[in-house]
């Protein structure tokens, strides 16, 4: 891996993987959930997950590429720390550590998506920089409303 | 781990394990990064983190605790990803992914560090409040470097 267009590639498989991973641990993290709002707006979130691995497969299609992942260690990473939280957390700890852990997801994929889009402009990919801003306007608000769901009915002294 | 206060400890252990693995994987990156630039942006973030590991010990010693490590999965397979960076880019694309995978991890404690202020202020540690607000803004101002330093010499067509 040598050009930006490289790292683009790559970069791109890393997200493609990384949101068909997320599709697959959701359902756990909505089975766990105690409080309805958390539950729901999980749900929710993989419906999005699953309409971003449409619009991903459109990015690839846009740059001449087939849909294909490849293994991403973080995305990996922040999955097994869900799992050790479903562990072993229970009562408001559980729903508190669970949102935490999915804002931290969130915001991996804020990180990644801003770089993605940026070097698509720079690479003149105008149509692969509009589909992935998509994307990243999708996290912001799941972000947002993790956030709210936080505030309103999980995070409580006791 | 059933209470606030719980998952507040537990988290407030995974960033202290979090930061001091930082501390041993960032030379690393300074190491193999090829602009001037971004070479001094992660020496500089490496100083900045043994100065947030020294507001950690703080934060543990205001709510009456020791300061201690717990493995963080999510820190390990973003370091990992690092490595696999190091090891399989070049050129353009070494620096590019350097500086996409330090801003991944700057979300992700972006993620932790929002998180556990708040939690701080629910359950009235204003001192630990105030102290993870000043690292959660120092992590903020990095992200914001990183940036700048992407944009200025680091991401490139070819």
């Amino acid at each position: 891996m040598k050009t930006l267009a490289e790292a683009f590639h790559h970069t791109l498989k890393d997200v493609f993987y990384a949101e068909n991973a997320l599709t697959k641990a959701l359902p756990n993290v909505a089975k766990a959930a105690g409080s309805a709002e958390l539950k729901k707006a999980v749900e929710t979130h993989l419906d999005e997950t699953k309409k971003q691995i449409t619009i991903l497969k459109n990015v690839f299609k846009s740059i001449g590429e087939k849909p294909e992942g490849e293994k991403c260690d973080a995305i990996e990473g922040l999955i097994k720390e869900t799992d050790g939280i479903i562990k072993e957390a229970s009562d408001v700890a559980l729903d508190a550590c669970l949102i935490a852990a999915a804002q931290a997801v969130e915001h991996y994929e804020i990180a990644r998506y801003g770089t993605l889009r940026e070097w698509a402009k720079i690479l003149g990919h105008d149509e692969a920089h509009d589909l992935l801003t998509q994307i990243l306007d999708m996290e912001k608000a799941t972000n947002a409303k993790l956030t709210t769901v936080a505030v309103a009915s999980v995070n409580k002294p006791k």
